[in-house]
Formats: C-alpha cells, structure tokens, sequence
C-alpha cells in the first residue's frame, strides 16, 4: 500500500521499466508522506494498441497528430 | 472519462473490437449524458478460459449447455 | 464473461446507470457475437473528479473548456 | 458476485490453478455467507517478474532472501 | 504476489472479512505453491447493488429467485 | 495511456493528492518516453485498512513494528 497499476503500450524495454518503477516510487513516497518505499508495490500491464479506444476508435487507426502516444 | 475496461475471451477479431468500442462509446454518451465521445476510454483485457471460473470450476471444462460463453 | 468495468465521476443517477447497462449490454452482444446478455458482467464505480488527474492536474482544477467532464 | 481477480506471477499448472479456484470459492462461501458457489467468479492474471516492482526494484532482481516470490 | 483483489456487495461484517482473508490467503498458499502467506496481499471492494449489472439488469432490481446475492 | 491506478489509505489530502499527480507524471514522462504529460491518466482509489490483508491478517490488526502503513 499504495498499490500502483501501470497500463502501457508494448516497446518500453526492462530498463525503462526499472527506471519508471524507482522513479514512481520516489514520486508517492516523496508526495504522500507516512511510509516508506518499501511499501510502494507497482505492476505494469502492456495492452496493445489496437485493444485501446479513445472516442469509439482503436487507437492503432488514430490519425498522426491526434492524442498522441 | 468514464474509463471502460472489457474483459473477455480471445478469439475476437480486430473489427470486432473496433465495432464494439464504437458501439460502446456511444451508448455510454446516451445513457450518462454531459460528455462527449471523446471522454469515453475504452481497453479490452483477454483472458483464456483457463484463467476464469464461475463455482470454483475453470470455464474450459464447463460442461456444454452450462453458463454459456 | 465479459466483465466490464465502468469507471465514472459521480452524479448520474440510478436511472442512468440502469440505462447504460443495459445499453453496453446490447452493444456487446451485437458487436462481439458468440454470447447472450446473460453473459454480460457489468459494475459501475465511482470516483471524485479530485481522484481523477491528466497532465498531472486532478480534474477539479481543470480550466473550463479543457478535456471536458 | 463476489468477483475475485487473482494477480499472480507465471509458472503454475492449469491443475493448480483449477485447485486454487475450487478452493478460493469454497473458502468465500464458508466465510462471507450469504451466497452459493454459483455467485464466486474468479480470473487469474499472470504477470512476468519483470512486471511487478516493490521498493522500486523489480523483482526479477530482488536479491535472494528477500521478500519471497 | 498474487494480489487478491475481491469485489463484493456490502453488508459483510469486519470479522466476516478477517475471515475470509485467512481462508483465502490458506487456499492459495495450499494449491498455488512456492510461496508463504506473507506473500499474499488481498484488498476488498465493497459495490452496491445498484452498481452492478447482468443481463443489462441493475441487480437491484433482479427478480427473487433469479441469480442470487 | 498510460493509465495510472494508485490505490491507498484514507488520510492524504487533496494537496497531497496533487502533488503526487504532478510527480508521477513527470516520472513516467522522463522514464518511459515517447509520450508528453497529456497522455497520463491516474486515478486514485482509497480503501480502508480492515479491507486490506497481508498474509491473512488486515491491516487495521497488524502489530505496530510490522509491515509498515
């Protein structure tokens, strides 16, 4: 507790994962207050892009220049 | 916002998925009311059959004419 | 199976939420193919516009004319 | 109702998972009451070690004699 | 890990919770293997009826007879 | 996407809430790459401590000394 959720698009490697983790976890422990990293549990769920939809369309169909990644 | 997440069995196709975000994203904005498409966020999650259960008992060995799909 | 998770800001009433349901129901079925509404898992989850935050700004404080609701 | 998600890492057998259900269902209808095994539903979501992080660390690299699997 | 995350009506008392938390931690620590119970995190959810849906139909609203809590 | 959900005990305020909003977001942005801070999404779920248990037992009964808040 906090227990942290992250939902992605695929591509990001290990190291990007690891450094997202530290740094997530530095964020919660350093703006919520009363704990300590340990006690921060983060997990990431890769979704692909076309199981995604903003406005009724898959994001892989989303023109260039739209939300963005 | 509202942020919609579908779970459901694989065997879906693309399109599919397509026409069920269209169809969901729009429901939502007739039923709720004060938003626009465009605050609809929709993901879909599979899961095997394997990795669900109804009566303690996995759903790839639901006996035919059970629950259904 | 499907489950479907409806995450949304509070203020729609009962009758909204009736309406929606059933609504996400039929778009499924007519969409995804291979179920019947009695397959269909709907729950329905409220959260504060001040628990809600994108581009790190929680939603209460959102400028008029930004995202939307 | 209950709906049970059961986030856990890869490697178990479809023969334990099965076992896990029947027992988490019949450990629910003993102690909540008021429902039958028919209204436990439960999926099962694997997650790779590389996924999850605690201390900000992911636990693909925890050190040996740490928190455990 | 695993993480439990159980969704359930309310009504349930504290200890039926303290209870169910234990079983449910044995259950998994017995089938699932590899792991003690220290490993085990569960969280409860409480929804009202009126928050969930099968068949397009708010469970406050379900016929006697018909699904169950 | 991504979306972030961050589930924790009561007690923080709404200016804690922002704070950390505002610092995850920068998190991920520097670690994971590829997306600006408008495509961060974060919800925060409060759960009291009895509807939470680590190794059986919940957290509003755990020993002062243990696991930590």
């Amino acid at each position: 507790m906090p227990f942290v959720r992250i939902e992605l698009f695929p591509g990001r490697t290990r190291e990007q994962k690891a450094a997202a983790a530290k740094a997530v976890t530095e964020a919660l422990v350093d703006t919520l207050g009363g704990m300590g990293p340990q006690s921060v549990y983060i997990t990431f769920w890769e979704m692909q892009r076309e199981d995604c939809a903003v406005a009724g369309v898959l994001k892989d169909e989303a023109p260039a220049g739209s939300k963005g990644p």
